[in-house]
C-alpha cells in the first residue's frame, strides 16, 4: 500500500539521524563496518516495516550489525523509535528502493538477509517483482558470497510454493522448511520473532510458512 | 494393494536366481561388494514395483551398484525380467520388508535411495508406515553415512509437503525441490526416468513433486 507522506513525520524522522539513512548513495559500499565502527557480522532485513522484527532481533544479538531496509518512510519512522527507545547502536535504517541494493553493498559485505511477509504480488506477470524471484536472489548471491544465509517467512502459501521453487532454480540448499512455523515441535518455533503483520494474522489463524536457504 | 500370490510366478521367479534374492538375512549386510564382485557405489531402490525405473537407470549407469527393494515377489518378477531382457550385471532384486533394512546394509554402505511413489497412507494414525516418516529417515540416515542422499518423487503432494517437514525434523538440507517435474524447466526433468505409475497418471494431468535431500 502506498501511503500519502505525513508531513509531520518527515520533520520528526530528523531526530533519529543516527539511526535512518535517507536513500544512501555508492559512498556508503563495502564501507558498513566504519559506519558501525566495528567488525561484525552484517544481517539485513529487506521490508522492515514498523521494525518490531529486526529491534527485537538486534537487542537479542548486540554482536551483530543489522540493517533494515524500507521503501517507505513513513513507517520506517515508527521502526526509528522503536530501535531509539531500546538505546541500540547496532541498528541502521534505510529509507531505500530494495532494486537498487547491489550500489550499497559490496560482494560479501552481508551475511544474511530476512525477507519476512514480502508483498505476495499475486498477478503472474508482476511475479518478477515478488523478492523471492531469481532474479533478486542472483543480486543477493553476489552481495552474500559463499556460505551466505536467507531467512524468510510468509504466510501465503502461494507465494512460499514460487519460493522453494525459485530457490531451486537458483541453486540454493533449503532447510527447517516449515508450513507451521507456530506449532511449538516446528525448527525456528523457540526463539521466533514475531513481526507485526505475522501477530495479527496467525492471531485469526493464519500457518506461517519458513524456510532457510543456503548459498553454496 | 495386497495381492494373491501367483502359483506360476513362484516358479517362474527362479529362472532370475542370479538377479533376485528372496528374502536375505543378515550374511550379505556389509558384503554387497562381494554379491556384485566389484567396488562400486550403491544405489538402492525402496519400492521397485515392475521395475522400469532401476532398470532403465542401471543401463544408464553401468558403473554403480543397484538394488531394488520390494515386498511382492509377483510384481518383483517383472521387474527381474525387465533386468534380464537388458542382460543387466549390476542390479539385484530383494524380496524384502523394507521396514528390516537395518538388518541388511550396514553403516556406510549406501550411497543413495530412490524413493518413487510410495505408499501415501493417508491415515494419519499410519503416518509411521510412510517411507518418508522420521522413524525411516533415521533408518537411512545410519545406513547413508555423511553426504549419503535421497531422491524422492510423488505425485501425493499432502504426502510431499509432510515428507518436507520430516527432511527438516530429522535436519536434513533439501535441494531441487520441484511441484512439477514434468515442466521442462524443473531441475530433475531432464533425463528422468518416469515408473510404471508415474507414466500412467502424469498422462492423466497429474503433476509431479520431486526433491533431493542430504545427510550432512
Amino acid at each position: 500500500m502506498r501511503l500519502r507522506k505525513k508531513p509531520w513525520i518527515t520533520e520528526a524522522i530528523k531526530e533519529y539521524d543516527s539511526i535512518v539513512m535517507m536513500h544512501p548513495g555508492e559512498a556508503v559500499r563495502g564501507k558498513w563496518q566504519e559506519v558501525f565502527g566495528r567488525t561484525a557480522p552484517l544481517y539485513v532485513e529487506l521490508g522492515t516495516g514498523k521494525g518490531r522484527f529486526i529491534s527485537e532481533l538486534a537487542e537479542r544479538q548486540p554482536e551483530t550489525n543489522f540493517i533494515g531496509i524500507e521503501a517507505q518512510q513513513d513507517v520506517l519512522y515508527f521502526a526509528a523509535k522503536k530501535v531509539a527507545e531500546k538505546g541500540l547502536t547496532n541498528v541502521r535504517l534505510l529509507v531505500f528502493d530494495i532494486n537498487n541494493i547491489l550500489g550499497i553493498f559490496a560482494p560479501g559485505e552481508v551475511s544474511r538477509f530476512y525477507i519476512n511477509f514480502c508483498d505476495p504480488w499475486p498477478k503472474a506477470r508482476h511475479a518478477k517483482r515478488r523478492l523471492t524471484h531469481i532474479g533478486f536472489l542472483e543480486k543477493y548471491r553476489s552481495i552474500l558470497g559463499s556460505g551466505g544465509e536467507l531467512f524468510f517467512k510468509t504466510d501465503n502459501r502461494p507465494l512460499f510454493d514460487f519460493s522453494l521453487e525459485q530457490f531451486t532454480e537458483a541453486k540454493l540448499l533449503q532447510r527447517n522448511i516449515t508450513f507451521d512455523l507456530h506449532d511449538p515441535a516446528s525448527p525456528g518455533h523457540d526463539g521466533n520473532i514475531m513481526t507485526e503483520y505475522e501477530a495479527k494474522f496467525s492471531a485469526l489463524g493464519t500457518t506461517i510458512n519458513r524456510a532457510e536457504v543456503i548459498f553454496p
